[in-house]
């Protein structure tokens, strides 16, 4: 299988964190593919229209993405306990906390867009503020709320840590300041081969 | 089941056309709820820390979001033929196009937000450019490759009829000029009632 990669990307994380979970991950060639929305990658464009990653293309030549598609398809093709669970109240916590998880790496990533990618005097504080609040409030649950992050690893708790390494590397807020239990969480999490080996570098 | 609910919204469209659908649209409540990125709900916060619509409260009080996560739960109420395939290729085929409408209606979003909300003095032409390229691109490969939009309806078609259904409405981009094809399947899809009964008021 081939993965449209890119090294800092947290989408491209969390499926790799899930092939490394699964004993995957050797079965993944890495294609460094650069993205930019202002900078069109338009060789790319004939693998993915929309131009993001992570895509990946299965041996049997189909594309697959985006992340959540990507995660799913790969958690079917091991014999090993599944991280998205397959039904009842479990598949749905283990979906939802994947929604919540990556709607806060969406709203992060806009930040950063804004804030780096923008040209300085066309940048707008009311939309910096206002994605700015989804993350610390998206954070602020993630602490208030620790039973969401119990129990077993799913696709759910790859999904926030991928998100919370990304916002930790790009130092789009403070995630850990005052949120003494979600720290905690994610140093153990962090502790994880499969987040050791796909640990974004600076 | 309460659904945070905006008229205007794809992805809530996307989520009521499922509903009717599968004969579940009687059993949801809509919640009216004003989204704007740079307005914060701060009210809605609690029930989701994102701040976007749609989100279910379930009879168990549970909250599911995002779009793609309410579906999939909707999906598993009902005794008639699923709509999103359980297994095989059909599964990756339908969550593929479910993924690709998404985006593409992503993007479409982003463009509106830059073209309407933001302030005319700090819009960034390479943005408006580079989001509307993705929607174009994406719609080019929905001409081309026809088969995508073939068989019955799944999640991916309706997704993608929500899409296009708002990018329409919003005047984002010229959806079927030089598109027959796509043109022709919109508007045979619209015809269905589920389309019908949730399309955006002018």
């Amino acid at each position: 299988m081939k993965l449209a990669y890119s090294a800092a990307s947290p989408y491209v994380r969390k499926v790799m964190i899930l092939a490394h979970e699964c004993g995957l991950a050797d079965r993944i060639e890495k294609v460094p593919t650069a993205v930019r929305p202002d900078q069109p990658n338009i060789a790319y464009g004939s693998t993915n229209p929309l131009m993001k990653v992570p895509a990946l293309t299965t041996d049997g030549g189909e594309v697959l993405f985006d992340s959540r598609v990507i995660c799913a398809y790969l958690d079917t093709l091991h014999s090993g306990r599944k991280l998205i669970p397959e039904t009842g109240g479990a598949r749905w916590k283990a979906l939802r906390l994947e929604a919540f998880g990556d709607g806060m790496t969406d709203a992060a990533l806009l930040v950063r867009y804004e804030t780096f990618l923008r040209p300085e005097n066309l940048r707008w504080k009311e939309w910096i503020d206002g994605q700015s609040l989804k993350v610390t409030q998206a954070l602020d649950q993630l602490e208030s709320e620790p039973d969401q992050l119990a129990g077993d690893v799913t696709i759910g708790h790859i999904a926030v840590a991928a998100g919370l390494g990304w916002i930790s590397f790009r130092n789009i807020v403070d995630a850990f300041a005052g949120r003494p239990k979600l720290k905690a969480w994610f140093e153990k999490m962090s502790e994880r081969p499969s987040l050791k080996a796909t640990a974004p570098a600076a």
